[in-house]
């Protein structure tokens, strides 16, 4: 009888555990797709792990026709994070989240400089996924929440697979991460 | 006999699970302290939740007298994250980390504008604690993992009193919490 009642409270233990992890831990970020192969928005990708932040950055000479200036913060999902730290390299279903916010100047207190205001100017993933050629696939989503695959002759896969650091990706310019890659070997030799 | 073995069943289950639970959830992060009441740089803040990103920004007209630009990222620990979108209110242990990183413009394939190299270059704390006056208190760290209280008197204080959207904090700059605060009621009418 004593054992019966530790194994009912053992069992509502447990079952308070499990509940406990499901609340506390977000699900698994893995890349989700519609029917007709659009890729869904991830909807908590800014819990996801902080990259970086580039201002105005541009790879090309030319000044871009914008009417603004603006922020693009990267982040990438936790399992991805973890792995690259441990291995230098990115597992499958890795997703880079790129995006995209404008740069306001003077407002509050702030005189000089710029800061993030408003809502987000697009949106861009970047997969890897052994079922698209390469391995890897970008989507570019506007204001909705699925996106069509960019198709795989545009530039950013040539410029992606000539100049990233690792295995298709701008590690060189994360600064958390290229250390992590020098120091596994993963990177390119010219970087 | 057969609860008993259900018993020690469960026991096990319970025990996999927590361990499961500690390996998967990054610890609960809670201000620390030396003996001496020196902050402990909290060790993985950069995988806590990012929060927005500002580039050489100033509060003040003058221009800063340095040699590189610089970018500064906020980031705040999860638990006060989750706290702040479900109430528009920062908890007890709310830690606000801003980690200055130095500005690189070319280099790589980056023609114009900015991005992020090498390691930081400062790193501040606004700790939300109803042991210190005022029930928040700023410390800034060096190159070391300890850091004093900035004291009371400095300007940092009475500009987050004065300019803070919400609890002496700058949510007016940082795009994902201010229509949190908006939405809560929990902002100052100037904003």
């Amino acid at each position: 009888m004593r054992n019966l009642k530790a194994f009912y409270m053992l069992a509502a233990l447990l079952l308070l555990s499990v509940a406990g992890v499901t609340q506390q831990n977000p699900p698994r970020a893995v890349p989700e797709y519609t029917s007709d192969g659009q890729m869904k928005l991830p909807s908590h990708y800014r819990e996801w792990i902080y990259l970086t932040t580039g201002f105005d950055m541009s790879y090309s000479e030319a000044a871009m026709q914008m009417d603004h200036r603006m922020f693009d913060n990267v982040f990438v999902n936790p399992e991805a994070y973890r792995a690259f730290q441990e291995t230098g390299k990115w597992p499958e279903n890795t997703m880079l989240v790129l995006e995209g916010r404008r740069a306001a100047d003077k407002g509050s207190i702030n005189k000089r400089g710029n800061y993030q205001a408003g809502n987000t100017m697009g949106i861009e993933v970047h997969v890897k996924d052994t079922r698209f050629p390469g391995g890897w696939a970008f989507f570019a989503f506007g204001d909705g929440t699925t996106a069509k695959m960019i198709p795989v002759a545009r530039d950013c896969y040539s410029c992606h697979l000539e100049h990233g650091a690792v295995d298709t990706t701008f590690v060189q310019f994360y600064p958390t991460l290229l250390p992590v890659a020098k120091d596994k070997g993963t990177i390119r030799s010219s970087y």
